[in-house]
């Protein structure tokens, strides 16, 4: 089969690999849809993300779908032919963390992409049974890919206890802001304003359902009519982090999604006379049948935010699109054509 | 100005009584509109609900919109002129439950149309400032009076956790029903399955968003494809309780709602084996923010319940509107008219 | 190796059987305590406890330790030599409750003891690697194997959300009911109230810390001073379990621990008037690390429960304990004596 | 009557002033026993606390306890001549804050010792009735006056979520740090680690029941066998609490009590990586009947923690203890001596 791998920073091609067996407990999957992500730019960009360094040719790409291929032993499903989604981290199942509901927080959790484990920018992949999730036919492959972005997102919202009437303000509207709007809309927020300095992403996030925007280059989110009680913080700038949580309601939480800088300067006498609370997100653990239910009963619409399609031979294009065209939002790589 | 006075079952007069001043810390609210509750109609037809016996002549309604006329001593909001919705118990504000958030539970609470508490079938009416909620334009004064109900819905599904994704089950479908299918919605449900053996209300219910119906004089929801994991239970039987919590997924939760019966015969087994949760609810707290918001954001459409508006002239055949027809879902008294 | 083997109600022998061999992921144990539970005694009275039948040779006995004596293949921890207690239910990990972390609703659990899983009345078992806790050298092996009816105590404690200055009733003073008590002290339940029909079991539950004892043959416990605002239901009595839950306090919460009885005759109104919440329990998820951490404390004593001690061999003696001796309160079984 | 009164920074002088009356709704207090805190020494010091600042002679004291002098308008208990124990803060329990629970964050909080609202360091003052708790005798005057910071540590505990087997660390152990010990030690915590440059507040630490000590001059709390996975930080040091930070288990919370500086540098891929929580406190609610139940269980010794006592005259005295002896924890004033 052929796999696109990245050699080293800037550098991905085509090869031929052999078609990978499905282990005890695993599936082959025919990978019909694959989106791009940030994570997957930056190794393609610097051929490390912290600590997590590129040393071997690595395949990339971790949002997913396709069609059940082959069961390994002991699998009876999904069937072969269902069409999944993948969800691309496997954790060991069995450690405290796991046990405890939180398997996100497993130390010897094995992710997509993440080196050294490849990724899904392959004719076919293989995962752990119960991680490739079905989806009904109302869920298009493209969408099903990004039902990985939205579990960031149902994450997000999870830990930032949105529910009915919550005031959200989604800080940056990128991929993973866009989707958050979203979510936060079909968790019953009614106020979800959005900031970026970029008035295409705006004009999106309108769309989209956010109820106001934020021009961050003349406009500041300290200066709206009602605090927002919850922050989903999906630029990664740690300045703009700070001014956000100065905007939030007494009782108010921020949660951190986006990555970027070592350290945020945290306010701490807002942070203690409001009570403010703030959290870290790392992944998410439970949400694909959150995810697909949301894109099923047409809560979440996925496919809008596709701007680009590639076929595998064409992966480094879909990985460079961002910077070619500022009004890419999310690209996607279908692997059989 | 004149009140619709209980005097006693089957009897309601109208009277004429001074216009109330508002007390230190009271407003007046011009009444606009009133919703008529079913425990209204109880007391009308039976004099008593429980404990709760009409001993002297009774001010029903506590479903009630209006606008300031007057504010009492030390009031400086809401203005005079502002329309708001009026939350009808005033609890002590200082008994540990108040202080503990649970206000609701106050033993001292003061609720509208509960003996000996005069109601709102009356040109004025007296509140706390502090309950009289102010509402947007965009909410209707009928559906300002209908926060009420909708704050049982809210506190429905607070109680029941409901959350995107969640498949709930709304047995019963009269007006707290209706609404609560509505507010399930609202809360990001993607499964709201309504039970009822009134077929007119079912179908009001697929008009207002449920996902699935079953007519129970036929069908049974333990037969569901997929069992909810939230029941809220708007019906009072309990037998159709009990019957509707075995229907539940392991991990589930039943929200009592409904007001009937003096046991609930409890099926122990599945309760244990599955781990099923079970709550009373009783009025609710600190929810009409969160109606306010649904209703402006348009999530929430109560104008679609009234199905009759009566003036107070009138207000006995509107508490006798429901067992004249049975098509009748919510109907209002306009005491200004 | 030698079993004590359930032939058949009342029918209980030793056999030889050949040393299991652990499979990949799990470890071979040397069983040095078994603690004997009220359901191990139901299998030996009755060959069933509801839907569980004993249709085939059954070894009972499901709280056990002892030390690890094989590794399966693929394992590296607990090392030879360790002292585990065994977590007698293992689950199939990947399965929607599994991931959620609610593994105690798997509906393919594993379970010591239940048919048609043996348990631990042999001087060897099997578990997963996962499952074996390690415990320090502070935890006698009878305290180690009495972990399992603890984490019924702590899944109570977690379920009623008992905290420091809780007030709590523990209905039914046996095994279970007596750990629950330690267990809510150690939550920080600032009173413990203890209601039995057994003046020694209440004598005992006060030893270990309950602040006050009802004994139900001639007092009632909706006559104490302060309402318990949660109440741990362990004595399986449908009647006495509707009694307590009539002494809630306002936003009470109570917890199902024993089992008994087809039906619990809910009372409505005060369910509905306080608000109080009602939870079944299954066995319990998690609750290891907690168990471990509070015996090595020493902040509850298992010991002290253990009232007596039967080699392999008079393992049908320690089954009919209790029925001949009313004192009995915890027996266990040394299989390698 | 006398008071100790703040004219000007390091300028406190007894002044006669009259017994104030309560109004409606209040008890006046005789006070017996006010505790001396850190913010007392730092408007003494500073004649400021951030944007709070001694503009007019002020009395300081906000720990405070005695018993009931005189009933206001309306007031019926507690009665005259009853123990209670203040709680200094009075919110306006009507704003949306106060009808959410958590009167904490009440915008209109009228709190003792903060500019320009008076404290306790006087003969008699005069507060809401349901903010004066009637304390048992098994309560000490002294215990009664410490229940305000104790209620520091139980509101710490909470939002910590600290619970039977929890490790927790304490970051400084000063009165808030050492009450945090024995507060996390009643809300069930079986480690508790204590980190201070003083040997001989860890030496008390040890004795109050902290588990283990750091000295935080020679060895660093990210070195701990086991990570904590609550921090209650009490040092009020940016760069401290930062580290401290750093040493929490994956899903660890961390609260922030102390204050002190302006930023935290949060240390952003820790945070991420372990999916930390962080929550800010401001005061508490809700916390005196635990604080309470917890002193007269034993569970909680303040009396302990009392390291001087002054006569009203000598309250300048009083607030420099600290300054003179570095083995004082708590001072507390006697203002009838």
């Amino acid at each position: 089969m052929r796999v696109a791998v990245l050699r080293g920073p800037g550098d991905v091609a085509l090869e031929e690999r052999p078609v990978p067996e499905p282990g005890p407990g695993q599936v082959a999957v025919r990978v019909i849809s694959v989106g791009v992500c940030g994570s997957d730019t930056h190794y393609y960009d610097h051929g490390r993300i912290g600590r997590f360094v590129v040393e071997e040719p690595l395949v990339l790409g971790h949002e997913a779908a396709g069609d059940v291929a082959a069961l390994g032993p002991g699998v009876t499903s999904p069937a072969v032919g269902q069409r999944v989604s993948i969800e691309p981290g496997v954790p060991d199942l069995t450690c405290a963390q796991c046990l405890a509901g939180r398997y996100n927080l497993c130390p010897n959790m094995r992710f997509f992409a993440t080196p050294p484990i490849d990724g899904a920018f392959a004719e076919y992949v293989v995962v752990h049974a119960a991680f490739a999730h079905p989806v009904p036919d109302t869920v298009s492959d493209d969408a099903a890919a990004l039902l990985e972005p939205l579990s960031v997102g149902i994450w997000a919202c999870r830990k930032g206890r949105v529910t009915a009437g919550s005031r959200v303000l989604v800080t940056g509207a990128g991929p993973i802001g866009l989707v958050s709007v979203q979510t936060a809309l079909a968790f019953g927020a009614t106020e979800v304003v959005v900031s970026d300095v970029n008035p295409a992403r705006l004009d999106l996030a309108r769309e989209l359902g956010a109820t106001a925007v934020v021009d961050a280059r003349t406009s500041s989110v300290t200066d709206l009519d009602r605090p927002p009680e919850v922050l989903l913080e999906c630029s990664g700038h740690p300045a703009a982090t700070a001014q956000a949580i100065r905007s939030l309601a007494p009782g108010g939480r921020a949660v951190l999604v986006g990555m970027g800088g070592d350290e945020l300067p945290l306010p701490l006498s807002v942070v203690q006379e409001r009570e403010l609370e703030l959290t870290g997100t790392f992944r998410y653990a439970g949400t694909w049948p959150t995810a697909i239910a949301l894109v099923a009963s047409g809560r979440v619409d996925l496919d809008r935010l596709v701007t680009g399609t590639y076929a595998l031979g064409r992966a480094e294009e879909a990985l460079t699109a961002g910077r070619r065209d500022h009004l890419s939002v999310k690209v996607v790589v279908h692997p059989q054509r």
